[in-house]
C-alpha cells in the first residue's frame, strides 16, 4: 500500500484579498486540496514570512485574519486539510534554527529573492549589495524549508518561478540527513500549477496592489459594480462584433465563470449584437452570485473573531500534534 | 527603587570539561552570580549554538550533561541563578526569526567569526569566501542576541573578542524597538571579565582540546597525579632556586589556590629547597583538596541523568515562564 500523499501549501498575509488572489491561488488551492480528499494536506498562512515586509502590527493581524477568513468562508474542507497559522506551529522556529546548522551559506547567496535584491542594487550609485537586505529576506529559504520538512510534505505546489523553494528543501533535506545518516526529512517535490498565475486588473494591466486595480474579493456588490461600470473599453457599437481577447471585462469573466458559460459569452462578443455595458453587467452578475454566501460567512468571521478563533484551534489541532511529535524525535536525533 | 539587575551568561558544551575551563570560565561565573544574589541572573548551555560545529547527537547529550551536572556538582546557588538548556526554551528560536525580520545583512558580514572564516578562505588558493561557512555560524550572533533579549538582561560579561557579540544584541534591539516604537528589548551592556583567560597546559602552552593538554576537571585522582608527573620541568637540583614565572606547575597552582597558598609556593620556588617533585606533588594535593566533593557530586548527576532532569526541571522553571510571557508579549506587539 503507498504511503497517504501530503500536499502543502502557504500563503503570506500581505495585503487584503482580492478577487486576482482568488483566480490565481486560492481557487486553485483549495481545488487542489479536494483533488486529495484522502492525503494529509497543509495549508498555511506564513505570518512570519510577512514580517519580513511588514512592520506594523494591526496590518499582520488585519491580514491574517482576513486570509483566515476568507479560506472558511469559502469552504475550505478541513476533513482533507490542516489549515493553520505559522505561528500556530513554533516549531518551526525550532527547525529552522538545526536546517541553518546544516546549510552552506554558498546556498543561500543563489536564492532569487536575495540575488535580485542585489541586482537592484547594482544599478544605483554608490549602493552597497546588501543596502536594504534583511537577514528575514537573507535566511528566508531555510524558514520556508523548514514550513515544507516539518510535515514531511511529498508534493508543493508552486508557480514556475518559485521551483528554486522547494529544490533549497530538497537540498536542505539531504544536508541534514546525511550528517544524521538517516531518511528523518521526506524529500518533497514542486508541482508546477499553471493557473497560480495572474488575472488581469480593473484598468487592463496585471491585477496588483501595487498598482490599485483589485477588485476586493468580498467587496460590497454595489461598490463592485460601480468599479466594473469603470473599466474602460474600446468605442464599438453594441451591434458591432468584439474581440473578447485582451478584454478586461471579458478575461475577467473567463477567470471566473464555468467553462460553458465562458463559450457562450465569447460568442456574444464575437458575433455582436451586445453591448459593452451588458457584459458588464453579466460580469457582475457573476461575481455576485459566486460571492454573495461566501461574503455573507466571511463578514461572520470578521465580526466575530472569538468564532474566527476556535475554528483555527480546531483546524490547527492536528498540525499542532504532529509538529510537536516531528520535532521531539528530531531532538533525539541531533541530541538536544 | 532601581531595578533589580540581571545578569546573563552562556556556554557551549562543545567538549569534556576541563580546569581550564573551571579556572577561565566556570568559576568566574560561579563568583559573579554570587556577587549579585539579588538578581535576576540566567546561565544556560547553548546547545543549540554546539550543533554548528559538532553533528554527532551522543556528543553533544554528552557534553550538555556534563556541564550540567559540573556546575550543580560545584555549587550553583539556584535560589539567584536560573539555569536551563537552551532546548528548554525554545521561544528563542522564534525570537531569532522575528529578531532576523530587523536585522541589516549588512551586520551579519561585519561579526568576527564570519569575518575571520572569510578570511581563512582567502589564504587558500581557489577556494570560495564562504567556503565552509554553514548558516549556523553566519546568523550565529542573532541567536546570541535572542538569547540576550529573551530575559532582557542587563549584563552580559564577556572575554575581550567577544565584546561585539554584545554590541550586536544592542544594535538588534535596538532596530525592534525602533520599528515597532517602544522600549521592549532591554538594551544589554557587556562587562569585560579579565579573568575569562585561557590557563596553561600540561605542555605548557595554552590549554585546549585542542592541543590534547588538558586536565579533566573531574578526573580520577590517580590519573590525575600521573598527568602532573609528566609536566615537563627544566632540570634544576631541588636545592637551587627556581623561577616560577613561565613554570607549568606554579601557573597551574596560582590559577586554582587561594592568593596566600600562591604567595608561599612562589617564595618556595624562589628560595630554593624545595625540587619539581615536590611542587607536582603540592599541586596534586590541591586539586584533590578543591574537587573531590564536587567529583563524588558530579559522578551522582552523570550516573543518574533522571535525578539531573529533574535538578535542571526546577532549575529551568522561572526561565521558562519568563521565555514563554515575554515571547506572548512580542507576539501582540508585532501582530501574529
Amino acid at each position: 500500500m503507498s504511503k497517504t500523499k501530503s500536499i502543502l501549501t502557504g500563503i503570506k498575509p500581505t495585503g487584503q484579498v482580492h478577487i486576482g488572489n482568488y483566480a490565481g491561488m486560492i481557487r486553485p488551492t483549495l481545488d487542489l486540496m479536494a483533488s486529495n480528499p484522502d492525503g494529509d494536506n497543509y495549508l498555511f498562512i506564513a505570518n512570519y514570512h510577512a514580517l519580513n515586509s511588514i512592520g506594523d502590527a494591526g496590518q499582520i493581524r488585519q491580514f491574517t485574519h482576513e486570509v483566515a477568513a476568507c479560506f472558511l468562508a469559502l469552504g475550505l474542507d478541513l476533513s482533507h486539510t490542516n489549515f493553520y497559522r505559522q505561528s500556530d506551529v513554533p516549531e518551526v522556529f525550532e527547525l529552522t534554527q538545526v536546517l541553518s546548522s546544516v546549510t552552506p551559506k554558498g546556498l543561500m547567496n543563489r536564492a532569487h529573492a536575495y540575488k535580485a535584491a542585489v541586482d537592484a542594487n547594482a544599478d544605483k550609485p554608490s549602493a552597497q549589495p546588501d543596502d536594504g537586505v534583511n537577514m528575514g529576506l537573507f535566511t528566508y529559504p531555510i524558514l520556508m524549508s523548514a514550513d515544507i520538512l516539518l510535515f514531511d510534505a511529498d508534493v508543493v505546489p508552486v508557480g514556475k518561478d518559485q521551483i528554486q523553494h522547494v529544490e533549497f528543501a530538497r537540498d536542505i533535506a539531504g544536508y541534514f540527513n546525511r550528517r544524521y545518516d538517516t531518511e528523518f526529512f521526506t524529500l518533497p517535490d514542486h508541482s508546477v500549477q499553471e493557473n497560480l498565475e495572474a488575472i488581469v486588473g480593473l484598468d487592463g494591466r496585471k491585477m496588483s496592489k501595487s498598482y490599485g486595480n483589485t477588485i476586493p474579493l468580498f467587496a460590497d456588490p454595489k461598490t463592485r459594480r460601480k468599479m466594473i461600470n469603470k473599466i474602460v473599453t474600446d468605442s464599438k457599437l453594441p451591434e458591432e462584433p468584439k474581440d473578447p481577447d485582451g478584454n478586461t471585462v471579458y478575461e475577467l469573466y473567463a477567470a471566473l465563470a464555468e467553462p460553458a458559460e465562458v463559450t457562450h459569452l465569447r460568442a456574444r462578443f464575437e458575433e455582436g449584437g451586445m453591448g459593452y455595458g451588458d457584459a458588464k453587467r453579466i460580469l457582475a452578475d457573476k461575481l455576485d452570485e459566486l460571492f454573495e454566501v461566501p461574503a455573507a460567512r466571511f463578514a461572520e468571521y470578521m465580526t466575530d473573531p472569538g468564532e474566527l478563533e476556535a475554528m483555527m484551534e480546531k483546524a490547527s489541532r492536528h498540525a499542532k500534534e504532529r509538529a510537536a511529535a516531528k520535532v521531539e524525535a528530531m531532538r533525539t536525533l541531533i541530541g538536544t
